[in-house]
């Protein structure tokens, strides 16, 4: 049975779900940075989901992806599912400015996470189930 | 028409082709890390592609991760397509270790690349051609 990983559970807070994926919103306002993890137990890497999974997954990091990109006006989007601390398979969609902190390095290791206050995160999953239409 | 980044050409040695991405092998003997580049003209994220060009592109990812996981006995694979430095889509797939000198960080921006001799590229592309089957 899928069961989220704590440390995805302490970092981050629940947005929606789309069909295969549990989208989660990274509690970090330095970057607008979601999180998409497949409800399938014991997944690991990409290439142990099925191909079928796997279609889904890569449409539905499309859907977020274009949709942050609208929304934040991003310079580009990072995509990645490194899983090197939380070995759960999770794939990271982060919209990334040419004026953000971490520019043009990857946002990992890059200083601590400045959580967001309770209004702000109401505020993003409200606007995230809008623009995803979920 | 679509032209290799000379980013990418500089930085990689050509390993092969799939139905959809270039394989390139990244000069840099520290990290068993291959990168595929969808041939396709004027891409610069995932959801810019054709939703059938996505479908192949995961597939894919999967091969290419599969067989390097396997034939390194990696202990997690890294699947990222980010594009800070280079604009066009490419996709970076890692095997990492536990005992490899980013661990558990990524790999990007860790110290200096450091080249392979021509010998080894001769092998390396045999054997990643071989695993692959292509």
């Amino acid at each position: 049975m899928f069961q989220l990983h704590p440390r995805l559970a302490a970092d981050t807070r629940d947005v929606t779900r789309l069909t295969l994926c549990r989208v989660l919103l990274m509690n970090d306002r330095r970057f607008p940075w979601l999180i998409l993890v497949p409800e399938r137990a014991d997944i690991r890497e990409i290439h142990q989901l099925s191909a079928a999974d796997r279609a889904l997954l890569v449409e539905e990091i499309a859907q977020v992806a274009q949709a942050m990109e609208r929304f934040h006006r991003a310079d580009k989007m990072n995509v990645a599912a490194l899983g090197n601390m939380v070995p759960q398979l999770h794939v990271h969609v982060i919209a990334r400015f040419t004026t953000d902190p971490a520019w043009p390095n990857p946002v990992w290791g890059k200083g601590s996470a400045e959580a967001y206050d309770q209004k702000q995160i109401d505020k993003i999953v409200a606007t995230v189930k809008r623009e995803l239409a979920v």
